[in-house]
């Protein structure tokens, strides 16, 4: 049998895999030494009491036959998606239809898996710096990428293309970089890619972390969008659902691309047959918590622990800031980009931290090029951990 | 944007999407008639008491900062990945290591995501009739397919490719047929696989219903299987995970490719690579649950289950078989294939069945060429279910 050769193309570690490495490694070195991580965007308050009491709920269902359920339905169970619709979507002013959300179990997997839809021939276009997934799947496809740097010289709003495009990967609140879009902003891009028939995946995974009114929650609030983008949503950081599982997709059905015989295909209709293929549904357990994620006391209760991680990123770049680093993001998101000092490398400030002061961040080149002499922390950490690791890194500039 | 036309080349319809709609459509013509299914393979048995015992756990320690579980390791938490081992292999004598197996949210999603690591170049056999995950994820990638016939004329043991085949599916204990393959005769396609550098992807999510000492559980029970061959397993059938979502996928360390610069790759590393980059770790509330099967209690009560099932697979035969129809299988897995009556087609006797007497099966036709003319019954029943379905069924013919 022949393998997909695309594999060797990427980097043989994925970014977090090699931090992990690096840390396991210095702990190895140095046990008595207590690191701090403001690395990888994992959580560490608490899932709301509502979504536990949910799962616990849901999981008793499951003890008795004439309440036991067994395959989900394929885009999810209706009581989550008309869930996500009203609280989502219709509350706020945007048209999604039910039919037009598809339940899964996390955006990285649907961000991940989108390219199946699509064929290999297709171009695409990804900022630069970016969550890797996009560049790592776009390779083993074996496509053409094109990276829109955004930098501190173009205010992180990344030029269009310079050559015809097919697929353009934009993620607003931006992983890594922690900045924004205005609606004005992103209205350009959707033209764009009316004008030259691309085709936008809008990851949206941090749109509940945003603050300011004129940034939008979904590309859905463009006019236009509906016929030229797929958007990703995700509970993992909104409701602390990195280590339950649970996202959905929203392929609009306005969205249709031809065949080379001239045939109209809904995009809507792909994706679903893609998951009905090769999906089997997210567990029914976890959508209930999902659901409790839209009652009164989850949408409370979530939304405290936002504000709680929020207040850990002006916590971080008001400390970085006064040590005299020069900071970007958290603002709309929680992670704060800044610049390395003293022209370090990404990975030169990395190991930097970690061997001087004990504090894990990610390197800034692991998001891509444009990421060299960046570093990302993230406002997922408990707030004692968080004060420590700042002042920690104030000690060290 | 162009899509991936090969997404046009697969019927419409998954199967089991068909038969729900025929089956919605019949209750809303006739509302007050009960229909019963012994159709899609899902389960409708309690789900063990351990499980459900180590859920609701695992959930109350999502609720504390010092026991809560974001992003699960890549390849699963090493609690349930060394229970498997333990259990399902070591135990048994069955040389597997722990790096080989890889935790995943279903055999479903793997069977269909694990052509990503492969060339779409490679030609890929499939049995038929088959689970349809197997040819229309091929179709899918534009592999080119060549079906081996199945049939009561070879005693359901395929024979082997006529054409250079780079990639072999086989499914046993078999859904749909419920056949199973002796030692020696998987034997004989290891040795194939091995001359002729073929890899097997062995789908053995129902080997938990093996009753017959000479049937192997696993292909690694098969020397020299270790360089040819790809194992998927699941909790959906073994413990009732088919709401719950866990499975698990076996890639050896022996079993590398040669890329076209000659270069040797591990399939281990790549199907590692697949998972790291498009999929995010199953709950860690569902890994605990699966690994609770593996406890003294779990292990029986999950064992009560199956011989619950394969009661009723005992009881489908032979009432099928008194009223006068040939069956295979409901010996080592829980389902019954039989031909249909008086030359009837598979979907002739599904509409038959359904108009008739309100019982819902799968026709064989569903499942590739050589199932036209047979019926699938799945022994997932509840016990009433079962015997009034049959009941009615004997009256029929």
């Amino acid at each position: 049998m022949k393998i997909n050769e695309h594999y060797t193309e990427i980097g043989n570690n994925y970014l977090f895999a090699e931090i992990a490495k690096r840390v396991r490694e210095y702990k190895a070195k140095e046990p008595g030494k207590q690191v701090i991580s403001l690395g990888i965007g994992d959580i560490t308050q608490p899932i709301a009491p509502a979504v536990i009491e949910a799962i616990h709920r849901a999981t008793d269902e499951m003890t008795d036959t004439s309440t036991l359920r067994g395959y989900s339905p394929d885009s999810g169970y209706d009581f989550l998606v008309q869930a996500i619709l009203k609280h989502e979507f219709t509350d706020r002013g945007i048209h999604v239809e039910a039919d037009e959300i598809i339940v899964s179990d996390g955006a990285k997997s649907d961000t991940g898996n989108i390219g199946d839809i699509l064929s290999p021939d297709n171009t695409v276009a990804i900022t630069d710096p970016a969550y890797p997934v996009y560049v790592d799947t776009s390779i083993m496809a074996g496509r053409r990428i094109e990276l829109l740097p955004c930098t501190p010289a173009n205010g992180f709003l990344p030029s269009f293309p310079k050559q015809k495009t097919d697929v353009i990967y934009l993620c607003y609140p931006n992983n890594p970089t922690g900045t924004a879009l205005t609606r004005g902003q992103l209205k350009t891009w959707v033209d764009y890619a009316i004008t030259n028939r691309s085709l936008i995946l809008f990851d949206a995974a941090y749109e509940a972390f945003i603050s300011q009114q004129d940034v939008p929650h979904s590309i859905f609030e463009i006019e236009g969008a509906r016929q030229v983008a797929i958007e990703f949503r995700s509970f993992s950081k909104t409701a602390g659902f990195t280590g339950l599982r649970c996202g959905y997709t929203v392929v609009p059905k306005d969205l249709t691309a031809e065949t080379s015989k001239g045939e109209k295909i809904s995009l809507n209709a792909l994706w679903k047959r893609r998951q009905s293929t090769k999906f089997n549904g997210t567990a029914y357990i976890i959508q209930r918590g999902a659901e409790a994620v839209y009652t009164p006391e989850g949408q409370r209760q979530t939304r405290e622990t936002i504000a709680y991680y929020m207040h850990n990123a002006g916590i971080i770049r008001d400390a970085l800031e006064s040590a005299g680093l020069i900071c970007y993001g958290g603002i709309n998101a929680p992670y704060i980009w800044c610049r390395t000092p003293d022209g370090l490398t990404s990975w030169q400030f990395f190991d930097l931290l970690l061997d001087r002061v004990q504090v894990v961040g990610t390197p800034g080149s692991g998001f891509g090029p444009s990421g060299e002499g960046f570093f990302r922390f993230t406002a997922f950490g408990k707030r004692e951990d968080t004060l420590e690791a700042v002042s920690r890194i104030k000690s060290l500039l």
